[in-house]
């Protein structure tokens, strides 16, 4: 059969459009990324300049950003320089946001965050999920996660996309939680289990709790890596998670679920794990196990722990250094094994920081193969109350820049 | 100054050079991958499909790397089709070898490989060189290197480049080896140590052994990924090595010193260790410690250990399950990590294989987190006697196979 020539040509047409368009897109996708990777505001001329596109180009481009709400422009600089102010394009602020929400053994956390980093709604629910229903948990989440939406819309701000975060082990991809075993949780689709509150279309990734915050401790902004962007996260809640982090990414490995530090062996007949197994870092340092060598109650604080070693409680020192002793321990087996020499410890560790470093510090020095070519430095994670609902906002929101006319696309047909 | 329209001119001659022959190199490479990355021969056809090159441009390229000697003409496929037979292109047999030597604990061993994946010449030589002199040492494995060389000659074959492999730590970019613990080696730049008899110009890389193992376990053939090429490799020699490997790369980490299996901590208050810790992998699995405690000289062989299991012996069959019980532990800690799903151990290990897998396999089923959804596989390296100097040859020729014009340059001007 011969071709049609009429169909051969409309096929041809057909084809240079979707070129066109993916070259659109791509070149939407470039200008965003430069304007959210550059620490400060940079001028049309400079975007063109770095991104190798015509000035021309980059202007259309950028008016059609600013129109999505995506990018603003900064106050003219004039700085008094001859000729046409240049006007720098930023982040736009209060337009676009990401919903982060985190549903952890002690609370149900959410926040609203927008394209400048700003946090324009949150609020957090105390509970004790431990082996709970997560028919009951996941809408009490939902019915916050709206509440917040509607707080961010009164604001003027579009919620754009969400990520629930879960202590446990997740198929990202399905979107299956697979295992939580502090909640008792296992094979769920939770995003679906979010309720009604929740607008229907608003897309819900969900996500590892410790990979999400390691995921936001490595940005300085939205669309934005740090400057110390490669390190080793642990994160000191009833559970103990943690993360692999290179350059800003975090490391799956082959299912999405490395960086278990907490289920690294301390002592192989040690006190039996929520896992199943024994003696894992989570039974030494994990929140439960500290309040009770310390002999506090299981709903004290890690700063109650921290102020009973601040008036010589012997007990608690004894638990907070057979807890540093153990996380020190499993970051040398596992700098032994990943090559890591930044440990950012987070959540729960963050006010027993001081009290924690010597006995780390001790075992990291006698333990890592390479200590003494490459100090592994600690420190505390940035002070946040809700690290994995502002991971979960960022990597909303990250999505959205990563694929602005993925955004500007459906935003269109929704207001005509 | 006005610039000299002149000079401008053979400026942009010499950039349009420069960019033309940096065009050469990259379609030359791009079409030596894609022979070396086949399975089966390729016709010249087919090399223009899979790189996008015109077919006047593959017959060109593959000319210069047919006289270079990296790939050759196949036999003809006539196969009854009519028409120009095609003739197909694959690896070129005893033209370019590369050189893999490795100084371990008790033997220099080395051998040169063609681009087929051939053994042109091997040697080992066993010793005893714990805590010895690396002025001594050295020397001994560059004569039985420049022996290997000669005898590959002899063959008909040119010895393109080397890679020497350490049981420490190596900055590789720097040449240096910073910590070989059970050589009692450290701070040396040990290529420039092989003495006189190699060729002065021959390009010698180094390597951490159980990196080097790896790479070459991750290749089917010189330049080619094997279809398992995921996995944490754990090599059992006086010391223990390791490397994670990611669809056929070696996770390097931040210095290039990650897969440390070895010194993951089993007991923390467990033996000491050679590396200055208690308790690590090494002092439970390494050779020495399995003979010991098997209650075997310290000369024996793995092969010794696995046949006085099978004949009854209780010390023996206590010091293997001993080390397969701490084997387990160190792998489950691994996996939880770095989240691996296949285990492949070497060396040592591949003997004792039947002996170790119940009780490695006990300790990951009951301690890795993700077990119940992705079961651990675990298998023996393929049997060779020097796994790490195999992988250093396909090391030293998969550097000719990226880069074939910096081959062909100074190949072409030695030979006038």
């Amino acid at each position: 059969m011969r071709p049609d020539p009429a169909a051969a040509s409309a096929l041809t047409e057909r084809r240079d459009g979707a070129r066109q368009s993916s070259l659109r897109e791509h070149n939407l996708a470039l200008v965003c990324r430069a304007v959210f990777a550059s620490p400060v505001p940079l001028s049309r001329a400079r975007l063109a300049a770095q991104t190798g596109l015509t000035r021309s180009t980059v202007s259309r481009l950028a008016e059609e950003l600013i129109r999505a709400g995506l990018i603003a422009e900064n106050e003219a600089d004039g700085s008094g320089r001859p000729g046409r102010p240049a006007v720098p394009l930023t982040p736009a602020a209060g337009t676009v946001a990401g919903l982060g929400l985190h549903v952890n053994v002690d609370y149900v956390t959410g926040r609203v965050v927008d394209l400048t980093g700003a946090v324009l709604a949150a609020a957090t629910l105390p509970g004790d999920f431990e082996d709970s229903d997560p028919t009951a948990v996941l809408p009490l989440a939902g019915g916050l996660a709206a509440r917040l939406v509607r707080q961010a819309e009164e604001r003027g701000a579009r919620v754009a996309r969400a990520c629930l975060s879960l202590p446990g082990l997740v198929d990202a991809a399905a979107g299956r939680l697979l295992l939580a075993p502090n909640l008792g949780w296992s094979d769920l689709a939770p995003a679906a289990m979010l309720g009604e509150a929740l607008p229907a279309a608003m897309a819900v990734e969900i996500g590892n709790d410790a990979h999400v915050a390691a995921y936001g401790i490595a940005r300085a902004a939205p669309g934005r890596v740090a400057a110390q962007s490669s390190f080793v996260y642990v994160a000191g809640d009833v559970g103990v998670g943690g993360a692999i982090v290179s350059d800003g990414e975090v490391s799956g490995g082959r299912h999405g679920w490395a960086g278990e530090v907490g289920h690294v062996v301390i002592e192989p007949d040690g006190p039996a794990c929520h896992c199943g197994a024994r003696g894992c870092l989570e039974t030494y340092a994990g929140r439960r196990s500290v309040l009770a060598a310390a002999g506090l109650s299981p709903t004290a604080s890690p700063e109650d722990v921290a102020a009973a070693v601040a008036r010589g409680d012997d007990a608690a020192r004894t638990a907070v250094e057979r807890a540093a002793w153990a996380l020190g321990v499993a970051l040398a087996s596992t700098v032994n094994v990943v090559d890591a020499d930044e440990i950012v410890l987070g959540t729960g560790f963050i006010p027993l920081m001081d009290q924690l470093r010597p006995g780390v510090e001790a075992q990291l020095a006698a333990r890592t193969l390479a200590g003494p070519w490459s100090r592994v430095s600690l420190r505390a994670a940035p002070a946040d109350p809700a690290p994995a609902a502002t991971g979960g906002a960022l990597r909303a929101l990250e999505t959205v820049i990563a694929d602005p006319a993925g955004w500007i696309a459906p935003a269109r047909s929704a207001t005509g």
